[in-house]
């Protein structure tokens, strides 16, 4: 079954951001009308200025009460407190609800719990950048990147194509998964790797307190192991407390690994430690490959 | 006390790949004559027909004898053999003798036991490129990236300077420091980054096993932490046995800084875990801050 084009009289988008930004950048040609709502006047009097929305407010009530597309595009706890506090009884029936969060079970279980009649559902585009905020909004932030839509109990088949056609619209790759299961896979390709960044940071700020050529000598590899120590504490704390156990289990995978890598090290046993890094290289190139050839 | 301009007679570069090849451009303006000593074939033959030495040989004895600079641009424990077993012998006196082995410890202790006259010293540039071997070659190579020069016991104040003239001739910024230092400092910023991407890799493999959408979902993030975990693995192999024990300490260090993050994680403690991780975040903002301006 093939998604129609997404139309849609009313967007609201929730959260000034990079995500938010470019969702309505990109979503505008499609909508009659975009409400940007956003508690800092900065961002807000940007977004404005620059027509990525037609009309801010900074009050989610009078924002979201005319809408019948609902983007909520903050950070994770915040997105499952709006759901959980307040936005069900602000919407009007028959409303899509879909957020951005970059982890799905919290904010998927309490979307499960909204009134009857709110078309809810978990997304999280596979995107980004290095800088954030409204100012580095771009309507091709989402093209040709996985976009994962996670059911919960208020999507119906209905909620499930008008999404799908907003994705399209989107020029997205949509990639439908249970919220369980999409936690888990994020916690291996993105939230392990950034927690290894910032413990390598933390390894070699020490070694440098007792070495300061350490940073003149530091390099390539170098930079692109720490790049992700760099990312917004705030908000990878934020994504981190949502996602503990998978992350946890994530992390005793890795001590065995590593593990299994110092013992070849150590006894010197050449033969078995090519063994293990040359698969491990393989995957990386085999991977690599796709990715880019999937124009990344 | 500046260094003269560098010139040589005849330079031989024993091993033609990126670093040697590199180094045989890079040097042709300041030197009459290039040697190039390679046991591959298809190597000597493009580095004769595309300019970068003057002659090849596969022979170790007739390309290094008449030189009065010979540059090792081997794996290290290739450099070390060539030095213990055969090059002290075939070398005129007073021939210059460096390396560019990514370890110095085993290379520079073997250089210390040369017949004197042969001025040696052990260097490593802190260069590189995704891809190697003799096509790869580029004379700016070298160009605006720390030069480390590690002393020996064949190391005069005559070697010193000559060689801090051919590190400008480079273009590059001599970095001085004791064997036992560089292998320290690159155990943090390139052998343990390297390991702990390897690890991440198999890691995620191992997840992919049980669920294949994750090499779908894996974006940017990924990409930078996996991307030496598609070094050469016998290179790297090579690298990692000449560097266990410091390693092996760094490590250690590593596993530490994890533990503790992972602590902070499961009990929920936020406060601590921003407190860990701001001053990381700083330092490496403030690293690739310095790193881009100096034009990496």
């Amino acid at each position: 079954m093939t998604p129609g084009g997404f139309t849609a009289r009313h967007l609201a988008v929730v959260g000034l951001g990079l995500m938010g930004g470019s969702m309505a950048l990109a979503l505008r040609p499609h909508v009659d009308f975009v409400t940007g709502i956003d508690p800092d006047d900065e961002t807000r009097e940007y977004a404005l200025t620059h027509g990525i929305v037609d009309v801010v407010t900074d009050d989610l009530r009078e924002g979201v009460a005319e809408a019948d597309v609902v983007v909520l595009a903050a950070p994770v706890r915040a997105i499952v407190t709006m759901i959980k506090k307040r936005i069900g009884s602000y919407l009007r029936s028959n409303t899509l609800l879909l957020d951005v969060g970059s982890t799905k079970q919290d904010i998927c279980e309490a979307m499960g719990a909204l009134p009857i009649g709110i078309h809810a559902i978990g997304c999280h585009p596979m995107t980004g950048k290095e800088r954030s905020g409204i100012t580095t909004s771009d309507p091709d932030l989402y093209k040709g990147r996985p976009f994962v839509l996670c059911p919960t109990r208020r999507t119906t088949p209905a909620t499930r194509l008008r999404t799908l056609a907003l994705v399209e619209a989107l020029e997205a790759v949509p990639l439908e998964m249970d919220a369980e299961r999409h936690d888990k896979l994020v916690a291996g390709i993105s939230h392990l790797p950034y927690l290894l960044s910032a413990a390598l940071v933390a390894t070699v700020t020490k070694q440098a307190n007792e070495d300061e050529a350490l940073w003149q000598v530091a390099a390539g590899g170098f930079r692109d192991m720490s790049r992700l120590a760099g990312s917004d504490v705030r908000m990878m704390s934020d994504i981190l407390s949502t996602n503990t156990q998978a992350v946890a289990t994530l992390l005793a995978l890795f001590r065995v690994q590593l593990a299994n890598l110092e013992a070849l090290l150590i006894s010197q046993d050449e033969e078995h430690l090519i063994d293990f890094l040359t698969p491990t290289r393989e995957a990386r190139l085999k991977w690599i490959e796709n990715y880019e050839r999937d124009g990344k």
